[in-house]
């Protein structure tokens, strides 16, 4: 028997893979959770049918997710996680020693128990004594939240379902105000290819330029994610992320990375054409 | 009914486009070739089952092909372009007036007729007069040339059946004496991530260092190939690709072009970890 896990990429594009096993599934109270295990990409995380992380290429998501802010400012202290259940991203937030604080808020906890369970590679920093992890509302939680941040991670699924929330003026406004004045905020940022996707980052972008004077958009590739063309915002009250970024001061903390390094760090600003062009003029449809 | 063109890109990968209708089908003395249209990718060219090009994101992959070499030496006049018989390579050579000559070697003439009948966005500059089409086993004509090209193109399918040539020692050693000691040359190198694609690009690049003094190799993101991460490598007796890279004589050049900028340029050299191991060290397994 072949038992293939199946993704709508968008209406007419379709990505599978072959799975070994059905390890996990449950119906939260937001969202559908099933971890799968396979031979090409390892287990994998599947929220309401759409992939998350596979063990093979999550690297790639959380080097670039936390790495391109901690390199532009490494004094960077106090960190709110918004998503993330996963524990990727604050895995690799918790290898930075100078980090004293940890938020996450995550709105589902079915999701860091079934990465607890299934996913230990990704989900094993979770208990680091520094991370406190918050099971609400992320854009409730920064409505009540101010100049507490160096740092915001937006580590959100697409703007469809829980994460919709996490894609509105109100909540970037509420981020801003979150943020010290030395404050950065990343989030997922959706990619430039297909039209569904590059609709939905377009509208973050535009929204974010107006709040930040520094606004700008990082790239990667992402082989599970539809095109494999995934992006990032990076917006900020003061850091530049090329003009302020201290690649010595990053390589003297010695992290290995399989993904990051300082010339990826640099590379990932300078974007395709037909990308710049979406993000100088975000408004255009 | 649906109809769905599907490539297992690894044996635990699919990826999958929706049809709207199967154009053209040949079994030609080489390959089976086929175009079908659709609504997300537009038409695109399958050869044995493998997708070859797309109307929508071609021009990723042929802007990353010629622009790369041009812009690093912009004086290249005698261009060989070894397979590429769809004629996206040739449109994009065609567009420097400073070209002089451009010899296309492709092994089956179906695939040509196929592209200029249904991809003639693709193949319609096949006809400029500076072209010479040779239908012929690219890795014979090389054998017989000498000191005559200042580019080799190698735009050819995977390592497996007619492609296979030209990925030999043998090759790429006809190749340097077929180039001129200005000679650069460029070929499609696969993709880093999934090992079966990770290991014939080692392979390739391991025996290109061995004969080049100059041998890079650079990435874009191409989202109808496995993984979307695929490279080409940029071999050269003189000329390095970014020590030597002329941004400002390219940009006089006043090209559009949706993906290709002297930013991307330079970005494309800046590899991930995990693609500068592989390349640095090609001969680990």
């Amino acid at each position: 028997m072949e038992l293939w896990y199946s993704q709508r990429q968008t209406e007419n594009i379709t990505f599978s893979i072959k799975v070994r096993q059905h390890l996990f599934t449950a119906r939260s109270r937001y969202q559908q959770v099933d971890v799968f295990d396979s031979e090409e990409m390892g287990r994998f995380l599947i929220i309401d049918g759409i992939v998350m992380l596979t063990s093979k290429d999550e690297f790639i998501y959380h080097d670039m997710i936390v790495h391109v802010p901690m390199a532009t400012n490494p004094s960077i202290k106090r960190v709110l996680v918004i998503g993330g259940g996963d524990g990727g991203t604050v895995r690799e937030l918790t290898r930075y020693p100078s980090i004293e604080r940890i938020d996450m808020v995550e709105i589902d906890e079915v999701v860091v128990q079934a990465c607890k369970q299934y996913l230990p590679n990704t989900a094993g920093k979770l208990d680091d004594k520094r991370v406190t992890i918050h099971f609400q509302d992320g854009s409730a939680y920064v409505r009540d939240t101010n100049n507490q941040y160096d740092l915001i991670i937006v580590d959100s699924t697409d703007p469809i379902g829980p994460g919709e929330g996490l894609f509105t003026n109100e909540f970037y406004q509420n981020c801003f105000r979150a943020l010290t004045n030395d404050g950065i905020l990343v989030n997922q940022c959706e990619s430039p290819f297909y039209e569904k996707n590059a609709r939905e980052m377009r509208r973050a972008i535009a929204k974010i330029k107006r709040l930040f004077p520094i606004a700008e958009v990082y790239q990667y590739n992402m082989p599970t994610y539809p095109s494999g063309h995934w992006l990032f915002g990076f917006a900020s009250k003061k850091f530049h992320p090329v003009r302020d970024f201290q690649p010595e001061v990053w390589k003297s903390f010695g992290l290995n990375t399989r993904y990051y390094n300082t010339d990826v760090h640099t590379a990932s600003f300078m974007l395709p054409t037909y990308v710049r062009e979406q993000i100088d003029d975000p408004d255009s449809e």
